[in-house]
């Protein structure tokens, strides 16, 4: 039985950017304190964090701190060191969530796709190659193009290279240089997400979501997503397949493809027709709050950062029940090079009507980096494509100075 | 135009209570940073906002301080030192909203309820009293019941002494120990409030409130209230004449009694017929986010403290829509002393599909203090009745140990 005592439970968070400053956003109102622990002073989750240990996420005396201020661990990047999170859970006591194994499994894309193969989960066909010839095979094998992609490291499409050719083999390796895998190209009609929790004994999964990508970032999301009753049911349950694999509580991003023909992509061969809509592949896993989950705070009772709070803490999850159609877009910097923050044009959106604003607090800008997004809904009554539209002529009308 | 920065715009607030909290968790989204001034170390809002100024309400060298490092001060208690924000402001020319000057008028609640009736606002029959004959000449003139009221320093009730009959006008008086006016008494049929804000060149209102109160401390919210539309109406009416009284920018909190039959306990005679409702008479304003605009933080687009952030600093107001039926309940500490502040059994709220709790972060529990609220509704489709039954048997499920 939970009471709750001022101070409220302190969670302590490797990485402090904008996922950890949503994060001590939802907690605040729960009466739950951050301690974020990151390398850049002032981190963006600085601001409404308890506390920052301005420390490199691999520093394990910095996280053994860390744990010996909080009552629990998570982190908000995959870049967090999991041998240092398992010894200091093990010496500290203090429970790491999800658990730091998970990042084993995520790290290396070619371990992780074999062990969701094995699973049953379904995933786009694959192998891992170590030289031009094995890519060359892999096209012989798949069909060209083929996605090559680094086994380690890769984040908003870096580290993925599509190959057109046989001929484009040994350019692709030098440009992922280092350990890769090939991927069967998906022939998708669209991409979606479903964020998932995994609570004390219980999971909860949010409407599935739509995630739009540009350069392999992530443009905007549509919610609930654009597919039929039978795809979007289709994609949940292959979410907690994918859930029931991940050790320790917290929220999940899972990202999917749904298929445009149903069988070619896939390994699977259940013999499961696809009439009305494509065949689910599991594409990315992230063990924390995900960018296609930004548009819960607004659209569902409780958000996803809520839930992975409670999650972590052993609380009973919330609902993740959809209060209306929403869409969400990231503000990109669309600068050239570094430069210090400043987007103009800011009137124009905090007039608009239903729109909400969330801005990180980065203090630099950089060429793609996410600075913030805006997200329009979460009441009833709007079409996704007027609030798709919507957002999109918002996200224009600001630009980084 | 806005433009957003890194370091975004900074507000400083004189107090840092549950409002300060609310309004720092309103602001981080929108790239706001909050520095509080409040006397308790680790105050409430502290979490949340940049930092904490440890001084007094009335510490004109601390306020100045908060100027300098702010681009614009608010207030959101109303203990707040008006003369030396006065002086503040025009010293640093750092802008303060709402204008100290209205504190004037909110303190003295004689000379407040002069200048409204003065301004053709409704308000119901007063008048000032200097001693026991005063007492007796009100209840001679507006029937017993009266209500004996300190002229200053009233919250929550404190100040306000009913008075049955002549023969108590004396141990009234000592019970108030100061400048004190008398208030006929008004047979309500309900209390009402409306959260108004003044934008730059700009007003919104939020949807009328019912307020519930127990020995005059506000118990439940619902909104929108179950008052014909014809009161909401001119409830709005009435508030948005008040706000023209005001000076500055922000939020105000404005109580009003509907009135159980018309004429009778009200001063203004525009022979207005009420049918279908009661007449709207003023009880109280507040120059800050109120108590009874809580439920807005998931009932509505925007809630109360992102409106006040936007008003403050001059940006553009957000919408005040409604999302759904909404209710609320504070967390009223039920001890018989002061204790460390501890809530037991959460774990029945925090299940509650749909409830939304908020822990404010007092470290002590004091008989009837507020501890936090929760809020329930916020969707569509469930009614006021049920959701205000459920609000109040999930607030009797947690006690104070």
């Amino acid at each position: 039985m939970t009471t709750l005592r001022t101070p409220g439970p302190t969670l302590g968070v490797v990485g402090g950017g904008q996922l950890g400053r949503m994060l001590a956003e939802a907690a605040s109102p729960l009466g739950v304190e951050l301690i974020v622990l990151d390398p850049t002073p002032e981190c963006p989750a600085s601001l409404v964090a308890r506390d920052q240990i301005v420390a490199d996420f691999d520093d394990e005396a910095a996280i053994r701190e860390l744990a010996e201020r909080a009552d629990a661990l998570t982190f908000e990047i995959e870049l967090a060191d999991q041998d240092a999170m398992d010894r200091v859970e093990e010496e500290t006591g203090v429970p790491i969530h999800p658990k730091p194994a998970t990042l084993e499994l995520i790290h290396d894309k070619l371990v992780q796709k074999r062990e969701l193969r094995e699973a049953g989960i379904p995933v786009p066909r694959f192998r891992g190659v170590d030289d031009a010839d094995d890519v060359r095979a892999a096209i012989d094998e798949f069909g060209a193009p083929v996605m090559l992609k680094a086994r380690t490291g890769g984040y908003d499409g870096r580290g993925n290279v599509p190959v057109e050719s046989a001929d484009d083999a040994e350019g692709a390796l030098d440009a992922v240089a280092g350990p890769a895998m090939v991927e069967a190209f998906v022939d998708y009609a669209r991409e979606v997400s479903v964020i998932a929790v995994k609570g004390d004994g219980e999971t909860a999964t949010f409407p599935v979501t739509e995630t739009i990508h540009q350069e392999e970032i992530l443009r905007e999301t549509v919610a609930p997503a654009r597919s039929g009753d039978d795809v979007r049911e289709r994609a949940r349950e292959v979410a907690l397949d994918v859930l029931d694999l991940m050790e320790g509580r917290g929220v999940y991003g899972i990202e999917l493809f749904e298929t445009r023909e149903a069988p070619r992509d896939s390994e699977r061969s259940s013999g499961r027709s696809s009439r009305g809509g494509g065949e689910i592949l599991l594409n990315e896993i992230a063990p924390r709050p995900h960018n296609s989950g930004h548009w819960t705070i607004e659209g569902t009772v409780s958000s996803q950062f809520e839930q992975h709070v409670r999650a972590v803490l052993g609380w009973p999850l919330g609902s993740t029940d959809l209060r209306g159609p929403t869409v969400s877009t990231n503000l990109l910097a669309d600068v050239d090079e570094p430069a210090p923050a400043a987007l103009a044009g800011v009137d124009r959106l905090l007039e608009e009507p239903g729109a909400h604003l969330h801005w990180y607090g980065k203090a630099e800008a950089r060429p793609l980096r996410k600075m913030g997004h805006v997200t329009v809904g979460g009441t009833t009554g709007e079409s996704l494509d007027g609030l798709l539209e919507r957002a999109r002529s918002l996200r224009d009308v600001v630009t980084f100075s």
